[in-house]
């Protein structure tokens, strides 16, 4: 069957491998239709606001995505560990946002050669000790490392709780040659909403809590810098982010940085969730993001009725949420006309298995049959594998990516 | 500092990478005196019960930990996938237990590949589907592929249900000339108790099935080989399933084969407590397995009093539970003397970060401070993993280990 969409990789035959005859399953299958959707669409947005984008690369750690997301016009990739900054230099990725504090001498060594071959590589801060250390480790090879200032939340995650910590910071940075304040960075995702209260206006607050940190840093000559940074946002609260930092009058040298990972595949579960929450916040949007990222896995046994054991477990799919039945094929049938799964649900799922319930009735069912998952949370489904299939709406293969993690 | 133990492996230096210094964290680390402990033990408590060893590769998928059990005197390697049998057959494993039915052509086509260039692998079948579907495919092919039949549990897993579903089962094996039936498989994980009761009777009672439907087979005719297999075995029980093959006076050409994979590493959680229970049903055992496999992390801020923030989550740890601080060093520092995490709890695990509460006057804690984590279940900490760091008593590396998922 000739695939609808042309193959975007020249070096792929014009008729590539089938997803439901030629590819052993289980396997992990971005749609190229959903997917170069969901690259428009955060792009557009970014743009539409002001900002610049830096895809957190954590999420699919594909190199072939981080190449996607830069051709779309993303300004960085965001990454969570030195090993991953190296991964995606190698990969041709110059401009990285390390959003976490670089602490250890081996991983400041992975960095440090980062920054010797050529890479822009910002990291993290929130301790002096961690600001002293890297001031001798960078100071001793002769580089200059670009800092930023985390700004955390109280009960959150990393960064400082409050403006004195930040200022003494600030100072401690100064006082290192070898580093330089370029700007505040935050994470919205810890910030807690009272119990039974609608969390958005609290996010919203904490986006203005950074501007205003970054602010009282100028004012103070702490960001001697061309275009200090502002930066914060995952994948389920960027418009109130970016609406926050596009409305607080900010001197124009100042970048706006949103840093959402999820988006790129989006999904059946989470995000698919907090889409909904987006879309009914701003109806302005005709649509948002449409998942891309499915897991396909054969029947393994038929053993009771109305029990399927699926070939697909823990070791292949994110375990947040039971990954959700989308649509059956036969093996080797059509890829236009999928077989229903109505009715059916995961009940389980073991390392290598799915326990799935079938609705009464549910007798057209077949050892073989291959069943298309929607999952949750695309982060902990993408580092099961090392490979995933890029498919046309025919279920072409028309790119296998690698993913390095 | 020398390593007390001497490298493992001619090909490394003598004074390998040091953990705590040389080696970008987090990193899992295998403990080779544990290891080579648990490899020891399994195949003496085998030997001892008259049972040959097919570790469950599936676990580590390290083809080095691979050849060490093969080298204890292991008689194959059992895997879950395919795909995972061509990973260990390119490694040098040529006696392969698929333990799972074969689902798919270009799963049979992966095993086809593996006959033709030798291997002895072995596949379940509980269904007359996939047995015809296997004769088709395997006879076009001029092959011959060994089966063994599934006897699941109801409510279970896979598997045949009852005697006339293995008989007839049978029957259509003896009908497929590409087909050779070769024993009886289980898996007494899906044993279930009565609530509140313990499955120990359960599991021997399944075991005993086992041996019975082995025996109806054979006085059907329906076993043409030389040493029929009966298997079954996890790292839970498999003391009852060993007794009750032993004991159940099989005949000398039946080869009873245990299958447990976790054992190699062992853990510090479920498997842990499985064994405690192991241990007092059988008090002749002066010991026991020992855990092997911690994951290692630094302590990548301290933002609040009584809370440390870990560079360590769900993409290095199974999430199963939460995994359990052991001890701490200093970063570069003594790795015989190491610090203390006595009241160090993991409160919270998200993608990259572990949460941890720390006891009052927990004050000696640094940014940087290396923390090594015991987890629970090996075989979902291991896919976070494609390097692994073996390590001598004083944390020298020995050897990186490569994994194939």
């Amino acid at each position: 069957m000739p695939p609808t969409d042309p193959p975007l990789d020249k070096g792929l035959p014009e008729t590539g491998p089938r997803l439901l005859e030629d590819v052993s399953l289980p396997a992990a299958v971005l749609h190229e239709t959903s997917l170069a959707h969901n690259l428009a669409w955060m792009q557009r947005f970014c743009d539409a606001h002001g900002a610049s984008l830096a895809p957190h690369g954590k999420t699919s750690m594909a190199p072939a995505l981080f190449r996607r997301q830069l051709a779309a016009g993303a300004w960085a990739i965001t990454l969570a560990t030195a090993p991953q900054c190296r991964a995606a230099f190698a990969h041709g990725v110059t401009r990285l946002l390390l959003a976490n504090q670089l602490v250890g001498r081996a991983n400041m060594a992975i960095v440090a050669e980062l920054l010797t071959a050529g890479a822009e590589c910002y990291v993290l801060v929130d301790s002096i000790a961690n600001v002293r250390a890297l001031g001798a480790f960078f100071g001793e090879r002769g580089l200059r490392l670009p800092v930023l200032i985390e700004l955390g939340v109280p009960g959150g995650r990393c960064g400082c709780r409050d403006r004195d910590q930040v200022m003494a910071l600030a100072e401690a940075v100064a006082g290192e040659a070898a580093l330089v304040l370029a700007g505040v960075e935050g994470y919205e995702g810890m910030v807690q909403a009272e119990a039974g209260r609608d969390p958005a206006p609290a996010v919203s607050a904490y986006a203005g809590a950074l501007v205003a940190t970054l602010r009282a840093l100028d004012d103070a000559g702490r960001l001697p810098v061309a275009r200090p940074l502002v930066t914060a946002s995952g994948s389920a609260w960027h418009d109130l982010i970016a609406e926050a930092f596009r409305d607080a009058g900010l001197d124009e040298r100042v970048r706006r940085v949103m840093r959402p990972g999820c988006y790129v595949t989006h999904d059946h579960g989470l995000y698919g969730e907090a889409q909904a929450r987006l879309l009914a916040r701003r109806p302005e949007f005709a649509e948002g993001l449409r998942p891309a990222l499915e897991v396909v896995a054969q029947v393994q046994s038929l053993p009771e009725p109305g029990l399927a054991i699926v070939a697909l477990g823990r070791r292949d799919v994110g375990g947040d949420r039971p990954p959700v039945p989308l649509r059956r094929y036969r093996e080797g049938g059509s890829p236009t006309a999928p077989l229903g799964v109505d009715g059916w649900r995961v009940t389980r799922l073991m390392d290598q298995h799915a326990f799935v319930a079938l609705p009464d009735g549910a007798e057209d069912v077949a050892v073989g049959d291959v069943v298309a998952f929607g999952i949750s949370h695309p982060c902990l489904t993408f580092d099961k594998w090392r490979k995933l299939c890029r498919v046309s709406q025919d279920l072409e293969v028309l790119e296998v990516l690698a993913t390095c993690f």
